[in-house]
């Protein structure tokens, strides 16, 4: 795959210098790999911080916004942040009622938040908790859900902590908060082509032409099964089936669902996914609240999507429709 | 290029299903091929009406919205919808100020929005003008600036022409307007790899694994020159050179710039070039107004950026700020 880049070795920061520069009222940079926002903390109320690696656009930095989050520690290519870049985004987002640590599982990650927060605990008697995203089903069966990596799923996180946050909730309540969202949601994905990492130069994994992967990861960690590529209704229809094995969603339940892009699938086919996923959930007596349709969590430009649905109660849906911004998602 | 789809006939139709079950507060379905406000025409407002093939979202049919266009008429991939289609768009639009048809410089579109056009002031007594979009520079040269294609430079013209018949200008005003609009864009971008068209199944174009082409139309239009990839901040000095060329940005300027991704070019590389697009502007002393990165105006998976200049007087910089949604795009 072709990108439009530099040296490769400057593409993270780059990309970053060109956030900056274009969404000043939301971005800043007080680190070189830590984009918080411009303001600085917001006194008194509490702090979420994310991180992880690049090429995940919108996720992680472009989340960082009112009514979202407020800094992010900012890796290479699919690669953690450092401990010590986590720790300044924690300072970033300080504004005297703790930080929230609120990221994806992966292995990288959870080493790196944890350094940093115990780091800060210590040195600084800085008050944190962590909440670790685990929505892809296909990462782990339901007895082992702890093992689940994060992928799309997490972006409900972001925006309801981040809601939760906003109203003036304590770093207890909203660490609790972002567990509620955390668990309320679940995904799956398809892959059909890979993406290239600048540096190596290389595809992340290698697909036949004429195969899909259902339940692969967003970096090319294997999934459920591969075979030739199916109609977007039989795609629809068994991720449909694998997630309400998983938790099932019931008549008179609210729900809100995002179809994902991983990046090269079009909106188009998006709303191919969507037509026939919200058929199911009328199907079944649900309510759809909010759907999300576009490119929320992504891995450059790898072709695939994700399907999440995010069961909600009245404080997950209030706190979904509150007001945010980001230069990648408003809601108002 | 792999796509998530049915029937390949159906992928329009899929598509739109998807889109009104998504977005109902945006997007209504009175024909089959005709998008328009949920609520009907805006009443005694001069009703804006676009259209042309699928395959661009959010080119033409997402900038339906309050702020934006009133209906879209729709075609099969990068093919015109047809007079009828566009006059039923028109009908939905009419809220009795007359309807401007805005739409970007393409055979087809011309004759049918023409056809249309006409049919509908013989029969029916109706009021309506045109202005066609001609932002490509790549696509003809200045002396022969009508000939130019509209590529993603027609968004600044729907936003701009949406807002002045919000404001509630006449029809002669929102047409000299939304003219006014189209004159101040110049756009110019490159392509990397084509897109497939779902009925034929077969790539717009053929390009070597390591090639760009700078100009090449979003439907696969021959550009001005083809060769090997070159470096982010090569191409964006060539673009930038290029469009100073044709039109001159100055001292003292107030400029938006949209660099915009023709598909599957993920939003770091669009921030990559930004940062150096930007870099230009503020060395000749010019002001950047409302950057815009992202996903504008796309050929489905095709990957490729281009870039935008839409310079700015002090009503063009009002009506690009005055709030305006739609499911792709929120102006608050």
């Amino acid at each position: 795959m072709k990108k439009i880049l530099n040296e490769p070795a400057a593409y993270v920061d780059e990309m970053l210098e060109g956030l900056v520069a274009a969404h000043p009222e939301f971005y800043a940079r007080p680190h070189p790999r830590v984009i918080a926002r411009p303001g600085g903390a917001v006194k008194d109320k509490v702090g979420i911080v994310t991180g992880g690696g690049s090429g995940h656009l919108p996720v992680f930095t472009g989340y960082v916004g009112p009514g979202l989050l407020d800094a992010c520690a900012i890796g290479d290519v699919f690669s953690s942040a450092s401990a010590e870049q986590i720790a300044d985004a924690m300072k970033a987002a300080d504004g005297g009622a703790g930080v929230l640590r609120l990221y994806g599982n992966y292995g990288g990650d959870v080493m790196n938040f944890d350094m940093a927060g115990e780091t800060l605990e210590v040195e600084e008697d800085f008050e944190s908790t962590s909440v670790v995203l685990t929505d892809d089903v296909a990462s782990g069966p339901p007895e082992e859900a702890a093992k689940r990596r994060g992928v799309a799923g997490m972006v409900y996180a972001f925006k309801m902590a981040g809601a939760a946050a906003d109203r003036g909730g304590d770093l207890a309540a909203v660490t609790a908060t972002a567990q509620k969202a955390a668990d309320a949601c679940r995904s799956l994905g398809i892959a059909l082509t890979p993406c290239t990492i600048p540096q190596s130069g290389k595809p992340t994994f290698e697909i036949d032409d004429a195969d899909m992967e259902m339940g692969m990861g967003i970096h090319g960690e294997p999934g459920i099964w591969r075979a030739k590529l199916k109609k977007a209704d039989e795609i629809a229809d068994e991720i449909w089936e694998r997630l309400q094995a998983d938790r099932p969603i019931n008549k008179g339940d609210r729900v809100s669902v995002l179809v994902n892009s991983l990046g090269a699938t079009p909106p188009e086919e998006l709303y191919i996914l969507y037509r026939r996923f919200a058929k199911h959930l009328a199907d079944c007596g649900a309510s759809v609240v909010m759907p999300l349709v576009g490119r929320y969590a992504a891995s450059m430009e790898m072709a695939g999507a994700t399907l999440t649905v995010c069961q909600l109660d009245a404080e997950l849906e209030e706190l979904l429709k509150a007001p945010a911004s980001c230069a990648f998602w408003q809601v108002s």
